[in-house]
């Protein structure tokens, strides 16, 4: 049952920069795209491009509510929060409000468990280092006892793949230049609204990051 | 927000003999009990006894509805699956059908975020050593990277507890006996039928264990 082709992977994708460009950079991996709905301010303006690149490259995608997080967790990021989104660049002190407790280990241990269903072997996700000042579960410390998990609590050992730990967003940035990913086919701002902010700190890294690789004009 | 007392623990418990069992066990460090409703043919037997159990012991008890797991994971468990519930002592050629894939990864992952959003630095659960030929997310080789991923992937350093990995049911059911638990208000057999089958490798394990702790008659 469940079988989808014969690529191995399986892509957390949400919609976004980073994401995008590695559902692009190993489209040939790819067998599934898997996006997470947990009630944030910004998921029904960046699913949609999920969708629609998974689309595009002839991959399957499937989206996955978890409505639990929006009732039981506390982060500025969800639209329940009686919180704003903070604005200004990314630090600590200002931008820890939106982090969304242990946010990719649910959505890695749900992707593990949809591989296995699905007889497929890797799980990719693209988190990035220019997260892990804030994000706990974003940084190398957090992903190398998480592969190890995959591996041992499954029983096709189920292979974690975070190609994109160790680099900036600039570099994603650039990567996706040399894919040809148009940037305007993707989402960021956390606030959700109908246009991005400029303000708040995803908007404000985005920005940073495609000026570096050369665009200008892709907001 | 979210605060409950000032217990730090979080439990995962089924309604089931183990972490019924664990959770009169802990119980002066339990503050949050948490159910995982992932559409087992079992749940709406067991949950129930969760419940009972945390509100006799003045613990808050939640329960986080998984529909996707029904949706998209391929196992026997399942209410929505073809395939019957094997019978016969466990083995793992008879009841590997009765996987779900990562399911102990995805609820200590949510658990470990609920946490988190309620202030509390440990989560329980109680896995065993009888669970270990099958379960691949039971064994001790999954639990210690997963107590590291929780520890190094939350911001305050979320501690995995799984104090009975390395007892047999047996052990369970004895110390059940110490703490005065009565096992008729718990939950095991896999078919969730009105009355326990008797003949599935769970109620099988669960009358060994009882019988050896003493106990002949709390099927």
């Amino acid at each position: 049952m469940n079988k989808l082709n014969d690529k191995p992977g399986l892509i957390v994708v949400s919609g976004g920069m980073d994401s995008v460009t590695m559902l692009y950079d190993y489209a040939d991996q790819i067998g599934l795209g898997v996006s997470f709905d947990y009630g944030s301010k910004h998921n029904a303006k960046e699913i949609p491009f999920a969708k629609l690149h998974c689309e595009r490259l002839g991959i399957k995608h499937i989206t996955i509510p978890l409505k639990f997080i929006n009732e039981y967790f506390r982060s500025s990021l969800l639209s329940n929060s009686d919180e704003d989104i903070p604005e200004g660049a990314y630090a600590e002190d200002n931008m820890s409000s939106t982090v969304v407790p242990f946010r990719n280990g649910i959505m890695l241990s749900i992707a593990a468990g949809i591989a296995e269903s699905y007889d497929l072997k890797e799980v990719y996700i693209a988190n990035h280092f220019g997260d892990h000042s804030i994000y706990p579960d974003c940084r190398a410390s957090f992903i190398r006892p998480m592969k190890e998990a995959l591996q041992e609590g499954t029983s096709n050992s189920v292979k974690l793949m975070a190609p994109y730990t160790g680099w900036s967003k600039a570099d994603i940035a650039k990567r996706g230049v040399e894919l040809g990913i148009d940037y305007r086919e993707t989402w960021s701002c956390y606030k959700g609204e109908e246009k991005p902010c400029g303000k708040c700190g995803t908007c404000i890294e985005r920005k940073e990051a495609l000026e570096a690789a050369g665009i200008f004009d892709m907001f």
